[in-house]
């Protein structure tokens, strides 16, 4: 079932690999089937040199429970379950240790919007999540990463704001399709290598300007925007 | 028309991808007719791996108008124009958010040289642009986006310094043509990236004399050049 | 003989070019013999290039001395030796001057764990050795080398904590085989690119809270482990 | 002439590439004929992916004049043929921008000996040269890059210190012979990028101890050396 998804979920895992997101086995993608009944995600703890969409496990939506695949899902599947039920809209999830944006959790602080290669992809400052408690860490662990980054958003849009660094862990990202989440795990990566050094040039740069920021996201995103074909 | 200009085009977009100045579809390379009268471009927000010379849109230097070409053209293409218009003997642009450029363009801090690595490229201190206002934003940005570039160069000679910082986005490189654009884009980068680390290593470096100024670049530059064959 | 372990020694220090930790020839990686009568490993400043497995060197564990092979063994084989026969249960052990953990050990500062990257490799601070004495550098500088290791190792585990950082030289990192130490060298060096950017971003950042050590160790580790298959 | 000796040289410039120490066409590899009669050195400003060892440049070691070949040489054959001269015992000479110790070049600040991997190649702390004067920048500029390069060296062994940065310039090292010069430069921007990060993590680190400095250097040169095969 799902062959198109899978191969679909597979690519996105390699392409995470491509884009040098990915050291060892960490990071992982999924994607939702059209009709939201099911999720395709990477197997936990495979290489990727050895990954093919057979390998891709279908988990239901409603249950949990992995319903095509004989490997186990990604022990964050959990965590990608909650984002799709809480997140309306969204298609596709990646999560890395990509290590520009995992120094920024891991330091947690978030991500001010510094030029217009952060405007182009989220709208605002990406925020990080609070730290999980000891009883939210020893019971329902990945789930309860997902109650903190929804917890998170309880003022933000997913849509806009399509990534969040998850406190003293790393970042997760998301978008329309598990290609997509993938770009915005790119894109995330980028613009926190750039604030990074933004930051050592200038210790007490400020945001850039609310209207350049309208400019670059609505360029790119929404009914008038203009970049790109069609 | 234009075959041979759109197959340098489109060389040059790919020689950008090579050089690693590319994540994802960021960046674009513009190449000018001989006779002036067309610009040739990449198309907007397309892939690399798929782009052929066939994709480059060629558009009218006089109206702006895209007279070939089944695609869009690259939404900076604006900038491009108003470029070719105002810096007599400019045959090719790049531009691109590589990294370390980038994170200057951020900081908003110009690039002392502090090497002959920068002399040999670029004459000088690489500029950082002004903000653009609200009303230049809302109305024609990336037309306004090349005129605060202009304006930032009323007093320099673009031949002498063929590359600017645009403040909060990131930078333009311009040459003779398509190919030797790129070539700046990557001194520029890398000379950025050497201006990091020098800042580092000690805050308070200022520029190399002018004397060495003066003689790296125009070893390289100019009627009594003697670098390179011939 | 061991035709089996030589060949997967052999690929476990072409894995560590692969993983981007090897700068000309430094590095070495060895494996124990599943009887631990012979440790494998690869010969002094070969090229990794031309290296294929009939090139490793296999030693005897009890003596030292060479018992197959026609090159020298790596002049690192004394301190792996003295590592075998101390910490119990490894049977594969890299040495690498990989850059980022190499600067840790230059400047003798432990890495603290910031997160779960780190957590899910190493249970807690990745420790320092003290620095060699002249006398213990002048005579059986090797084996002196493994001999801080192990000191430094007196109330710690090395089997939760797979690696160190020797001071003023480089880090060690082991695990069950040869490809498992190299997994642990990748991210060792991983771990440390994130902690220098942690402390650049946050100078006073603190090691993650002790529960969430403990959950991402265990998740990956011991009877109770859920990542990964079976 | 001196085939095999083009063919080295060819060689080595494209390792320059292979170690990625080289940006566009910066850079440049000589070897010296056993004779000492004759330097081969790679033409001016040639792109890396076109040169084949017929490119090379053989240049009279005694009058500097081209003996064969139709391109020019590297306009810094200059300073390579004084090196030559002055430093007996030296094959091979690299000039690169490699970006870390260009970086130290920049900012004029010597590399200190922090660790084995430094010892392990530079005995001691990796010298900067002064400044040029105006004067000796405006007649025979690359002749006295040479000079500097020489004064710096009045009381250092430059077989035992295989390299220098030249202030507000770039880095040289030399060796046996050009591949031996190739690794040499490999192993100081390798060395650079780690004492850039090992002064970020402790501004204050003091260099190794002399004794771990001899130990190092002695165990792979010299008489004594127990390193590699032979």
């Amino acid at each position: 079932m799902l062959e198109t998804l899978k191969q679909q979920v597979c690519q996105a895992n390699l392409d995470l690999v491509a884009h040098g997101l990915v050291t060892l086995t960490w990071g992982n993608v999924s994607g939702l089937s059209e009709d939201r009944r099911f999720l395709v995600i990477k197997p936990s703890g495979v290489a990727y040199d050895k990954m093919s969409p057979a390998d891709m496990v279908v988990v239901s939506f409603d249950t949990g429970a992995v319903v095509e695949g004989t490997l186990k899902p990604s022990s964050d599947m959990v965590t990608h379950r909650l984002l799709y039920q809480q997140f309306a809209g969204i298609g596709g999830i990646t999560h890395t240790h990509s290590p520009k944006a995992t120094a920024f959790a891991q330091a947690q602080r978030e991500i001010p919007c510094f030029g217009t290669t952060h405007a182009d992809h989220f709208y605002g400052t990406i925020p990080v999540t609070r730290l999980l408690t000891a009883a939210e860490i020893s019971a329902g662990y990945e789930l309860n990463t997902g109650h903190v980054i929804v917890e998170r958003f309880a003022a933000l849009d997913p849509i806009a704001m399509p990534g969040v660094l998850v406190a003293s862990h790393a970042p997760f990202a998301w978008g329309q399709d598990a290609a997509d989440s993938v770009r915005n795990a790119v894109a995330l990566e980028a613009v926190a290598a750039m604030a990074l050094d933004t930051f050592a040039l200038a210790h007490d740069t400020g945001p850039v300007d609310q209207f350049l920021l309208d400019k670059h996201y609505y360029r790119k995103h929404g009914k008038d925007a203009y970049y790109g074909q069609r």
